[in-house]
């Protein structure tokens, strides 16, 4: 399925050198003094260091550049109709040459969705991942171009213990936990300085509240080391429970469920599902799955063979009639209030196959997507009206964080003893919440840098340094087919004003001999007033342009007098229907001359 | 200010008949008998039972009616352009000379933003309320139109142990918590049924667990008794710290803060507001106040002398140059986000008096509005970039919740130990959450009702019943200077279209003689696509126009030709530009005769 691209250079090489005794003090060593001035490391965050998601970093040593993950960002309330956004590439622009591949982390959509589009804007460099990873790209990439994804060159990381040069670049991994299967660390070594970043990352803890993967050999490495670490999980103190208390308590769940068990979750929960397999085969019930995502997903982790499921455990959804009620488990992507989802479509009526009865027992078990909060309530409201066994988060434990909390990033610092540290991949705000945190145990402010979107940072033999230099980096719109640079805001806006108020079109007919009104002016409002309750109203605004046309005056230099008469009804209708209603509805005026 | 309004019945009466002994047992008492079967209380939730806000309840004793309040509620991400929502009081039609008064449990405006229009509607029956809920009642009613409230006829309950009769209904009143100064809670006494509804309240404990105000008297009312409860904190399991707590941690923050500070909170939080004033006073620091909601509430307080200030604590704002910094607190609303609140305006750099500095200490310090969380993380990102001492709910004890947890709601139950148990205002869920609870701890289902908004609960000699009948209970939308029941809802279906794919007016003029297209079709478009970069587009949609008009059939009987024009054009025109750009804006098709 994934074919290894050949025709790059992939040497092994004997790893970063040990810097002899491990360190016992958080302070940094001498940097590596036997590079001349003229070399450089240098990063730039190109998304993740303002808002969550469209994560994407640069990392360039003099003419090498490699670039880690490619994400999308969801739009902001106030972005009307915008798909999603994409990392601005303008920087990379005639250096696509020096680009010697892009690495990515894990595949969530905050680090791959963007993919498709930047790929092929960049000429196609290789792509470095795990095997589900480049897998969830490759189906991705399909999906917004049939056919497009054999130009993918890819370069799988078979082992964790793949080293593979790029350039001047020397990459090494190492295991972390995420909430996604074939989740990796990043090791980046140059000449100058080595950077960790485990890209998203979780920790789950023994008794003793010890990490159970050891980072401890991440302090060994090559001084300087920079750790870039993502820090959305700064504000939050409460543990999750571990993946043994969540998988007890599901299978609790689910052996005491009366009758049918709906499950929704992220469709990227692949691990989660392939324990929800493993009790259902163990209760002897039949897994459904719904929702193209859901079934997507479980498919490329079948065929890599993460998921291992008897031949009839996984039946189609069209069949769950056939078998006895407390026999089926259903799980569907759409536990967070997103229009047409699976679940969604469920808890609405207009699934296909999938009815909600009153005693089938249905679990949301996934934290809800900023801004659809309201959303959200009302699912549930719709839910608990059919349905008397709901099960979701702000009741039991049923979800674990993906991301490691306060004491967790605090636990990375001591544990990795950095010489650099670079909060990355979350709000603003919670990459200085870190760089507070870092301080309070001692941390040496001086090496902590908290990057915007666009910043630089160097590293050379005189140590490293945020600069004042930025790189371009606002929002670039995926808006339908149109991908656009955000700085063209005025389609964005008129979207707003038409949202909040609707739209007046005004259309007088005028005789280009006579100068008279033909007829009566046309009025068309859509979104603003109810018309039909509004007919005084539309009668006077008719009647204020008769006398605006009427009375116009002779033609200026230098305006014509369409625009004058544009400008005079914009003007004044304008400020008579808010007058009249308080709405400012966008008001378009057309003068049509025959 | 508040005058007592004279005409209205306002007897004293001895309170209600004790049962004799207190029982133990929460199964019900046998009903009392000697009432024939004609007389009913019924009572229906016209708000407050599906979503969060427009909190209103109608109680009916035969002829005579009370009201609970008039709440609004804020509007739902998919309600475009829609200020706020209020009651639906279609069932009150034909009954406004049956409604005795109108009883408000405190000045948040869930409980009366919709006073000013329906108090109007209903032909303004007299409205009872403590002090301070009045005056912001009649600030409201101000608001909305000047001049008007004094149509209010108001009835102030002086002491909480007040009586007050409204037709056959008795009311007397009992102590709550709530986040805003002069809550109160409501037993309502009739021939039949004793209802105690506390309104929103919440819960204070001492070291023992046991509440701080005592409830027990509530258990031996005059049987059957039917408790009311505001369940919203149903799903929160997590107690808020206290208020001496609370009061500590303000001190301890206001008197560490290296220079000036600025506090951003509800204006409604009259009471904490009241606290940082005397923190302030025993620091000898100044107070300002800035936004309209905020000077306006702390106002009324002042007025009504809830809050003591010395004669020089509040300066304006105008004059915060004039102290030194470490002297100043400035307090405003809009830590929730919204759009043009004093802290956004504050934080963005737009406030005229109020720029922040790196040194400020920003305080954050009540809870966010669902709907508003990604505004609330730009917000703090942009805060966090100007300001290096930001504190946030997330971080800190800050915030008292106003309503009482699932175990405050078991001990509710357990202590006043009613015969029926309603749980309203708050989500539907949460309601059906809160049933569950009650049948938990042994609760009988039977005497459990779950209403929707609109459902009619009713009690007579035979006992209490939700009943199968519907009160029109659906949206009325504030939307400007509209009032519109949100059956009309063809205005939001087109704001909603245009918010996302914008839309296109095209207009063909043809010559009425001839049939010939006049010129060329204009075209234009807003908040569609960028028109500059979409010429192309255009063009090909002007020859698809020209095309339909030259190739129209014959006209058919029963259509006329502008109206076959206009469905080929939508149709034809929409298909092609949905392939083009994969978007649909609002097609407008307008055909000109001259």
């Amino acid at each position: 399925m994934i074919t290894k691209y050949k025709n790059i250079k992939q040497q092994r090489y004997n790893g970063p050198k040990r810097s002899g005794t491990p360190r016992t003090k958080t302070q940094a060593p001498q940097l590596v003094k036997h590079f001349d001035g003229k070399n450089k490391l240098r990063i730039i965050p190109l998304g993740g260091c303002e808002e969550v998601g469209r994560n994407m970093t640069v990392f360039e040593y003099n003419n090498d550049i490699v670039i880690l993950d490619m994400g999308l960002q969801f739009p902001e309330e106030d972005m009307l109709g915008i798909d999603y956004i994409i990392p601005n590439i303008e920087y990379l622009k005639g250096k696509e040459k020096n680009i010697r591949g892009v690495i990515f982390s894990h595949g969530h959509l905050d680090h791959i969705g963007a993919a498709p589009i930047l790929l092929q804007k960049l000429g196609n460099p290789p792509i470095v991942g795990r095997n589900l990873t480049l897998a969830m790209i490759k189906h991705r990439v399909e999906d917004y171009e049939p056919n497009s994804s054999k130009k993918l060159k890819t370069i799988l990381i078979k082992n964790i213990s793949d080293k593979i040069t790029l350039g001047s670049f020397k990459l090494s991994f190492f295991q972390i936990e995420h909430s996604i299967m074939d989740a990796i660390g990043l090791i980046l070594s140059t000449p100058h300085a080595t950077i960790v970043h485990p890209g998203d990352w979780t920790m789950e803890r023994d008794k003793n509240g010890k990490a159970i993967v050891d980072y401890s050999h991440l302090a060994k490495l090559p001084r300087p080391t920079v750790l870039m670490l993502e820090s959305l999980g700064i504000v939050s103190t409460k543990a999750s429970p571990t993946s043994v208390e969540l998988k007890k308590t599901l299978e609790e769940i689910i052996s005491k469920a009366p009758s049918r068990m709906i499950i929704g979750t992220f469709s990227s929960q692949i691990e989660r599902i392939g324990w929800i397999i493993e009790i259902a085969e163990r209760l002897g019930k039949k897994i459904a799955l719904t929702g193209y995502s859901m079934k997507m997903n479980i498919e490329i982790a079948q065929e890599l063979g993460y998921i291992k499921a008897k031949k009839d455990t996984i039946i189609k959804v069209e069949q769950i009639n056939n078998f006895p009620e407390n026999k089926i488990i259903v799980i569907c992507p759409g536990a967070q209030g997103e229009e047409n989802a699976a679940l969604t479509r469920i808890i609405e009526g207009s699934h296909r196959q999938v009815k909600i009865k009153k005693n089938d027992t249905i679990i949301l078990s996934s934290s809800i997507i900023p801004g659809n909060e309201r959303s959200i309530q009302r699912l549930k409201d719709n839910l608990y009206r059919q349905c008397d066994n709901v099960i979701h988060g702000a009741l039991m434990d049923i979800h674990i964080s993906g991301h490691g909390t306060k004491d967790d990033i605090a636990y990375m610092l001591k544990t990795i003893r950095p010489d650099y540290f670079i909060p990355v991949y979350a709000n603003h705000y919670m990459l200085k919440e870190a760089e507070k945190l870092a301080q309070s145990i001692g941390f040496n402010p001086k090496r902590i840098f908290v990057p915007d979107n666009g910043s630089v940072i160097e590293f050379d033999h005189q140590g490293g340094r945020l600069t004042k230099e930025k790189a371009i980096a606002n929002y670039v719109f995926v808006d339908g087919m149109g991908v656009t640079d955000s700085s063209n805001s005025v389609v964005l806006r008129d979207r707003k004003m038409m949202s909040e108020d609707g739209m007046v079109v005004v259309i007088a007919t005028i005789d280009s001999k006579t100068g008279d009104l033909i007829g009566s002016p046309d009025i068309i409002s859509r979104g603003f007033v109810y018309m039909k309750e509004n007919q005084e109203l539309i009668q006077k605004v008719r009647l204020k342009i008769k006398a605006i046309i009427k009375g116009r005056p002779m033609p200026q230099p230098g305006v014509t007098e369409d625009d004058y008469l544009k400008n005079k009804i914009r003007t004044d209708v304008g400020q008579f229907l808010f007058q009249q209603t308080k709405r400012r509805p966008l008001l378009l005026p057309v003068i049509i001359r025959v």
